[in-house]
């Protein structure tokens, strides 16, 4: 059935947005009387029926509502540089959304190539992977911010850092027993000395990711596989 | 240190390919008495010096050779079925190198989308993954079979599919007590009842990847990972 992201009504009609209106008319030809699903992001999915096909303000009747419960017991933040290549960026939003995951940082580093970030963009790429995988939850994507500022008011995390010659505890071993994890990632040349020792001043552990050096963005899908993984 | 993908010669001196050549001396501008670093993809990291820098037929001379042995107890091979997209295979080829993959299958189904895979394309993204998350290991990537032929000659492996209705046991929970884990991983209309089927009647379990609807490489990045983190 056809799925759509909106905010549900209090009262039982929902006026729909024009680009989901557009999809739904145009696009997919549907009519009154067709039913659909809707979304809102946060856990709610609810069935509806087209009462008005119009591509600019279609409008639906909710016929039911259903509460999906979260299946994952953490509450995961990844708080992550934006890569040079935006493709790359955009591509850890689509699997950690398709995988699950909470919220997502970007986070701006002192070795950051890119230093600029749209998130209305990346929102439709999780809002389309959410359609897409039967997932009800949609992360929350913050605007960029600094690394520093990030860590100052989300103390008590962990960060992805292992130098070659440290070893570090892996990351599946310092999640037990937490209600909520933010994990911070770097940008391609990595974090500065100083942004770790902010870090660890502020109470992050560092963690390893494997064994490999993995890029930035799949560090971040490394990542949210693993949590998503815990009852 | 730049790194090589070539084999080992038996004597102290190898002579590289046209396009290492030509990126050793005319990308990175390397030079006589420079070092560089030879992976064989199978393990061995061998520390060079360049003694002719020449942009077609390079020579080098073997230093040292170091043996790294494998990381993983697990000899993992996946057999996926290439995305309508490309990009999404190719994709799906870079982070499981990255992550450490012993054998990448592309398999026809019959309701592939892409029928026809040129595997030279693959190899080549595969080499850069490896050089460039410190890997040693490359994934051997063979040509496309059909899914029937697959398992006929690979029989007792994992199967990816899970229908709404039922509940398979999650990926890891089969894992157990493997030295060699076979993972199928269908196309994005999935895999039809009748390959299921044949699957189970040479052996194969399926199983669940976590409780999302996965995209195709998704689904392979996914299994990759999981099995990375044993032991």
């Amino acid at each position: 059935m056809h799925k759509i992201y909106a905010q549900l009504p209090d009262t039982g009609t929902l006026i729909l947005s024009e680009e989901e209106s557009k999809h739904l008319c145009k696009v997919m030809r549907k009519d009154v009387g067709d039913k659909v699903f809707i979304l809102d992001g946060k856990g709610k999915k609810a069935t509806a029926e087209i009462t008005l096909a119009h591509s600019k303000k279609a409008e639906v009747s909710i016929l039911e509502v259903q509460t999906i419960e979260r299946r994952s017991a953490v509450h995961l933040t990844i708080a992550i540089a934006p890569t040079k290549n935006l493709n790359r960026i955009e591509y850890f939003v689509e699997k950690a959304t398709e995988i699950g995951i909470d919220a997502i940082q970007p986070i701006l580093c002192h070795q950051s190539e890119r230093k600029i970030l749209k998130t209305d963009r990346l929102e439709k790429i999780a809002i389309a992977a959410m359609k897409q995988s039967g997932q009800v939850f949609l992360p929350e994507i913050s605007e960029l911010v600094s690394v520093s500022e990030f860590i100052r008011t989300n103390p008590n995390g962990l960060i992805a850092y292992c130098p070659e010659h440290l070893t570090n505890p892996q990351l599946l071993n310092e999640v037990k027993n937490r209600e909520s994890i933010t994990i911070l990632i770097g940008p391609e040349g990595d974090f500065t000395q100083e942004e770790v020792n902010f870090a660890l001043e502020n109470g992050y552990k560092t963690v390893s990711l494997g064994n490999s050096i993995l890029r930035t963005e799949t560090a971040g899908i490394y990542a949210t596989t693993l949590i998503s993984t815990f009852d």
